[in-house]
């Protein structure tokens, strides 16, 4: 396969996408070669047109094409409640729940010593400026309940709440729908606690 | 995200990637827009690249940029022993190996009744023409040996043993540095009954 350069180029460029390795890169650059031309057409294209035209949204980071995303722009939000969360996804999700009508800051990342990500990485200045607007009162810190959510959690809290900013945390508890016996002990010493 | 156009439409390209579902979707696209932009241009432009030039091998099959692969235009190779894999991946790993010094013809496939993949898919017409050149005299099927694989060398040596052609199958066994202890039932009665 050694003289073979572009299919070498294509399997080499499938591994920059996360999570993809050199035998799947492999797998794909077959598949898409053999069974799937146009497919393979459209998504070079699509990444062509998300390159030139995805930015972020200069008011809360997530991605946009114009200068301020829909949710921003919206008058019918809440001004005065600004959800902080890692990513556009967990952002959909609380839009799912249907029960946040306020505002959003998406870190587009978390904190990640491991990784050398730090509280720089994750625009906590644009978030501080964001967040002391004089019209934010509420910041609720929604990232996840992991490890590194958790720390982001910790240590952007503390920031805002020095800027005199109230600070909420999404509770814990057991989730919707779920039998005690298969909760995990934490979430049971949690929901235990923070019982009313 | 509804009004973000460009970004949904590359989370669904991706999804044209095998193994890709909407999440890993969403994951690898957040994942180059925000930390590899480089990387998404040079994937467009491999793919691109790649539908434009690789094209089959008008011999073996195989993915190639020329009319005939480097293998197939190698007068050094024994044009009298030919091997058919399933995929370039397992004409790659057959070459590792520097145990063959033949031809090849690639199926590109497997027969895959559960797919809709019959004997045509996989170019058993053509298969039957290069083997019958009257060069040949020697067609070894190394397909995988799984159920697909094994089915497919079935039909495939059936047709070639009735043009006369001597057709050999690798054999199975004990693979080598391995202990018997952790090596599966079905291969240590085929290595007992082929043992020497």
């Amino acid at each position: 396969m050694s003289g073979e350069h572009a299919l070498g180029a294509l399997v080499q460029a499938l591994q920059r996408l996360p999570g993809v390795g050199q035998r799947s890169a492999q797998r794909m650059a077959y598949h898409m070669l053999q069974h799937d031309r146009g497919g393979a057409q459209q998504l070079a294209s699509a990444l062509q047109t998300a390159v030139q035209h995805v930015r972020h949204c200069s008011q809360c980071h997530t991605f946009t094409e114009g200068d301020i995303c829909p949710i921003c722009a919206d008058p019918a939000r809440d001004a005065t409640r600004l959800a902080v969360v890692e990513t556009p996804a967990d952002q959909a999700a609380l839009e799912r729940s249907g029960a946040f009508n306020g505002r959003y800051f998406v870190l587009m990342g978390r904190i990640s010593p491991l990784d050398g990500r730090g509280v720089h990485d994750i625009g906590a200045a644009e978030l501080m400026k964001r967040a002391s607007d004089g019209v934010v009162r509420e910041v609720i810190l929604a990232t996840n309940f992991t490890a590194e959510g958790e720390a982001t959690a910790h240590l952007l809290g503390e920031a805002l709440r020095s800027l005199g900013l109230s600070v909420t945390r999404l509770a814990r508890g057991v989730p919707a729908g779920s039998e005690l016996e298969y909760v995990d002990l934490g979430t049971i010493a949690h929901a235990l606690a923070a019982r009313r």
